[in-house]
């Protein structure tokens, strides 16, 4: 599937005919900010060759966000709910509050439930009633990291429970705050809602640490992750550095994506070896990391690996099934996996290693945002309500070519987004470690 | 002029013959980074409507950066110069450390000269010789703030002299990091070096602290730099907060633009008042800044005021002419400008303020790099490289829609950009501080 | 008068009675927490020669805090108050918190008013009615700076308005945190309680970010503002060092004692020339100030000055007076002076230097704690809780050779401790800069 | 023993008969620092009850550190060298570059030898050469963590061998930085420098993040450590907030001490029980710490546990003796333990829990110091200069009641500090938590 295959069209519940209560301009040189027209749209594909470029314009066109001059709802009879779940991630307090202080000081809307851990927010209503939030609720909520809605995994399948809850409630805005599966709970959501003909938006802000999501070329909160990861492997490095035959290995989050490993290593500029899941690697043989790792640490007394969580699963699938017995491995932690290999590889050697192993997984996790990734869940939240308010469902706001516009949610779920590995990201990534090109004999 | 008009064409020093020491893959699917071949192009204009985008591919085609397989020059005879000029900004370091360890380990060249603040290294070889840079001369310098090479202005316009200087040395590459002037300057050196016809190419890294050079969508250090002004607001929101009629009042740098003042608004959540340069407003009058403050106040019991240093130049014209005969006022000093008129403002209605002005510009100037932007110099500094080894010159390394391309230093220079005043950035600006769209009477 | 002379008997209420409801161990080895009795004592001097050491119990014995067996009030009877004074500093959110939390999760109190604007609130309580504190409203006060209380400055001489105040409102243990103006206000409180024999204890929690209170080995807030001040310092070395003839100045508080300053010296490292109250210096001749800066810049291209705020006060009296009819110069600004002063005497002479003075006073003052100063927070907070609970009144919590302690108010008031010239740290700080002893012609 | 047994006699190589050339001033009232006699002591012990005040000079008495008059070497002739053993800590190379800094600038000496990796510097000091110690080498190394001459265990019983080989390097002052193994080393050194009637001084400068040295009140690095754990279980309380039953686990260093669990309570205000080595608990029975985990869940959902490393191993020899067979247990890792156990605990009772366990520990060791640490190692390397340099030996630099003191090395090593469960800080810390006073039924 290739870009020009991309249905970029949003849906919309109806046409929107309400008089925004935001007052913007209408008129350009007049020093005022203006209302944001549904034909104001931005190519998605933006490279390639000559003849490429010839027709790019069929390869994606997206509509921007951002404020409409007619609206769909009346403010004053909005019942707008929001919701985060799965993992935390730096950022989610920020979008809260967000979406909260757009919808209260810019529409005038005074109802916002913000549901509870989640889906199970709407499955378990009565046993976690909603929080009713308002301004003072939210205001300082940005300082700390989390959600001060609680987050939770799954719950959304069952789909026509919280169809009904949300009728039930009277909600008619829904602000999902999650990833490919919160934003997959929320497609079936809106189907079920289409089926039951309900006027109920449902606007998705994607959430992904791993910033592996297709239509959002930077997750919020992947600056933040980036930042203490950094904090995790300078520690790593200085270990390493000051140790006899030291090793650091750090362990970070990518289940699927290796993109904060590798922008780890750029702003770090120690690791020597880094581990990803879009690039495959062996770990014995001439070409293999062991043999890699001993080289360096014969040629420089020491050595860090940094390694993506989802970095060679492949081998460890193997190993494991070798495994079993002991019973030491948990399967898929990449981390433990090279910590043993590593310790067994010089062991059999007689070399005297000191490994000092690092796993700073939840401390990156329940970071509170920097100023970057504050900015950008600010104005991620502010178009979510915008969307919504315009009358738009079933879609995301996403970043494509520096603009926010909006992606229909069901283009976004289940497509990932990687570490291109003979991209100029995965390139720089390489010149910077020194690392061989391939690890693979 | 229309993107239309931009001529993007890049200047190169002749054809490139030489293999590059650099191994890439010229295959894909072979997980290995490949280099850029001279027809990867980016569109520059994303975004219009339905008629505008038929005819964007007019709008605008840059040149991607990255390794080449052909270059021009043979590494081992290069002699490669660095400079830095202009006032501090975060990342300077970062970016001389890449100039040299992508010269180095990626093309084995081994003359680098660091020249001495800026052109006057040039200028002044014999009083302030440059410094012979290798890796372990630059290793950990981007962990902390500031400039190796030391900085300083101006010089840039002895353009013959500078030549003669870098055929004396025998310099055939020169990476000059620094701000307008200093590419005004480099284009002069470049037209000097034509015109001798010189195999010397001058690449430039562009430099602005204030975010504010044209095709570059982002300007290195500016993400550190918001990061510093957040911290500073956050003080002078606290001092408003907890005194009795409390106004904290803030300068940012911002000479020609607002950026880094309209980021912290957003990003701190706690300005009421945020005053640029692409934005008039006037002090007097019920719609002024002064009457619009004094209902905050009485409303809130505190304010906070931001403004970036470049505002209200006009109202301070005015106010300076008045008042020379004092001699109190530096002209052109918005933050004492306002910090005197408010205090007079309030004084003359007897109400006693607690005014606390924080002018926080040489901490931001200095601060070390934060992890986003040090990535982000890692990665100029690299492209700068390939682009000089491939005999590019006259031109500057950006980045345009997320990618790395090469722009012409001809086209940069001069042509400031500022925050759009009609755009989404002031409009979710002025939604955040909930300010009068306009304060003009 | 030595510490021979003092008296450190603290006044009581009356005879406790009451049971605490903090249950503690009276007996020991059984891994529990004990009561302090009131028999645990604290040398206050503890340094000297062998003779003066033979009489040292004379020179000073202080109460040891902590929670006593019994206590004076019945704390479902206690209606307690809070009050925040002065200038800010980092912690009084914490203090506030942990006075708040010992009360209520300790003492079981409920009735915990929390006054406006220090004093004021006592002084115009119906205009800035108080706060009423529990646990749920400090929970997270701690995390930002400031106070949520507010503070201002003065009102403490209208005793009698205010103990009719306290009267009014029932209160009978008034906590106040603030400096030698509040302590003094709070001392005359007491004496108008006293007079009229009412039990309502005062006990002061003592700040002063100068770290200048005797009797209180260390302020709270101090390390934070040390760590703000190494921030703003570390910029100026940087301005300094990578401009040509680069000289940093850096003001920071301490207006009668030089604490601040000379912690940030042997923190930072890079400080040339620090200036503090306690020691006097000169201007100019050969063995004043600008001659040694002028020595330095010679030898080394760059020079670091950093300046307690209330140094060479004398210099510019005289100064000042000379230059009353330009109205240039603030009365006492020292930062401005030397500015003025260092770039006059280099003009003389046609030096080109490059001066960036850096004033980073408001955004010390408004940082939240740093982990250690919140550590001594939470225990001063808490011992101020149960020194009050005892029946204590007319005294402070401090801290004497590593023990928290009771002092006698009227002992600790007006009683400035400054930086020895003579002694130890100065020592240490004098060889860290590698200044001249005495820069005195 | 009490206090009164401590032999606090410093052990000296002889007389010194050499003028020092750090010219302090011999008067008082001129402003200027004044030398350190060798009748200028501390009192040790500076608490008790009336009575024991009486005899407490008797209780011990301890010699002031600073520079002498009179000292031992000539500068012109010491070859100094420096070694760090153990585990990282906060502020190594703080240290280093004040030992550095204060020989070669305020002593004049100019050969200093930095020991590669501890003891094993001077066993193998043909493989592992030392570095040539200069101001320019060590002018930034406090910027970073870890130690610039790397660090290792062991090797301190080789002590003829090492002595050997500072005679052949003619070292005659050693500044040993390291915890109670180095430090014992260093004692077996003396012994052996005093058989062959050497003059080379050895001053130890002490080192454990633990905080638990005696006669050292406060330890280097530990305010950094504390400053860090703080930020792991920051992270692990918003993990078990916003989660359905969360419990977060952390795990900080302390194996004979909680000096670190116990400040990072207070410090951080979110653990709900914190086990330290000095406290036994229970983990089944109604006052066992699972019992009072669930009740807390039960209470407020979510619970937040911080242990010592050194904590409940009693628990864990029974049970990893009921284990081995599985060998899933890490002997003595409190850790996995508290995992294991809080998980099968929960999972009999069929109630989910999300359980979130942090180790932070290499993150913590590897920090560079924060400015509090900074200036305490830069007191004490200069202060350890000042004993080698007037000739003692033997001897440690502490902390006594705020002053600077040497401490006789026999007497410091061996013997541990730790919380004291019945003192005023696990007072506090048991309050600050809620949790009971001894877990054990």
């Amino acid at each position: 599937m290739t870009a020009a295959d991309y249905d970029f069209t949003i849906s919309r519940l109806g046409d929107p005919e309400v008089a925004s209560p935001i007052h913007l301009s209408k008129r350009f040189d007049d020093f005022q900010a203006n209302y944001v027209t549904d034909d104001q749209l931005v190519l998605y594909d933006v490279e390639g060759d000559n003849s490429q470029l010839e027709s790019i314009r069929s390869r994606g066109i997206l509509e921007k966000a951002g404020p409409r001059e007619l609206i769909f709802y009346r403010p004053e009879s909005l019942h707008a709910a929001i919701l985060t779940a799965g993992g935390l991630c730096p950022g989610l307090n920020d979008v809260i509050r967000a979406v909260v202080m757009t919808l209260w000081y810019r529409y005038g809307v005074r109802r916002i439930s913000g549901l509870r851990y989640g889906y199970h927010g709407l499955l378990a209503a009565s046993e976690v009633p909603p929080i009713e939030l308002r301004p003072d609720v939210v205001r300082d909520i940005h300082r700390t990291g989390g959600t001060i809605l609680g987050s939770s995994r799954g719950g959304g399948d069952r789909t026509e429970q919280m169809v009904d809850q949300l009728e039930a409630m009277g909600v008619n805005a829904l602000f999902a705050i999650g990833g490919d599966g919160t934003q997959k709970g929320a497609v079936a959501l809106c189907r079920e809602i289409e089926r039951r003909h309900l006027s109920i938006s449902v606007v998705g802000i994607p959430k992904t640490i791993d910033n592996d999501l297709s239509f959002v070329e930077r997750s919020f909160g992947f600056e933040t992750a980036v930042s203490e990861a950094v904090h995790a492997v300078a520690a790593a490095h200085i270990e390493a550095r000051d140790a006899i035959n030291g090793i650091g290995l750090v362990k970070v989050m990518g289940r699927e994506s290796g993109f904060i490993a590798a922008h780890t290593v750029l702003a770090q500029n120690d690791v020597n070896f880094v581990l990803v899941p879009e690039v495959p690697f062996e770990l014995e043989g001439s070409n293999g990391l062991l043999a890699h790792l001993e080289r360096r640490l014969h040629a420089r007394k020491h050595a860090l690996v940094l390694a993506a969580e989802g970095a060679g699963q492949e081998l460890m699938a193997r190993s494991s099934a070798e495994k079993d017995a002991s019973g030491n491995l948990r399967l898929g932690d990449i981390g433990q996996f090279l910590k043993q290999n590593i310790s067994r590889y010089f062991q059999a050697k007689g070399e005297a290693i000191n490994l000092k192993y690092i796993d700073p997984s939840y401390i990156i996790r329940a970071a509170p945002a920097v100023p970057s990734d504050a900015i950008y869940c600010a104005r991620l939240g502010a178009n979510a309500v915008h969307a919504a308010l315009s009358g738009r469902t079933r879609c995301l706001v996403g970043l494509v070519n520096n603009r926010y516009v909006h992606v229909p949610m069901d283009l976004a779920v289940g497509k990932r987004r990687g570490v291109d590995p003979e991209g100029p990201l995965w390139r720089d990534v390489v010149e910077a470690t020194g690392q061989p090109p391939l690890m693979c004999n």
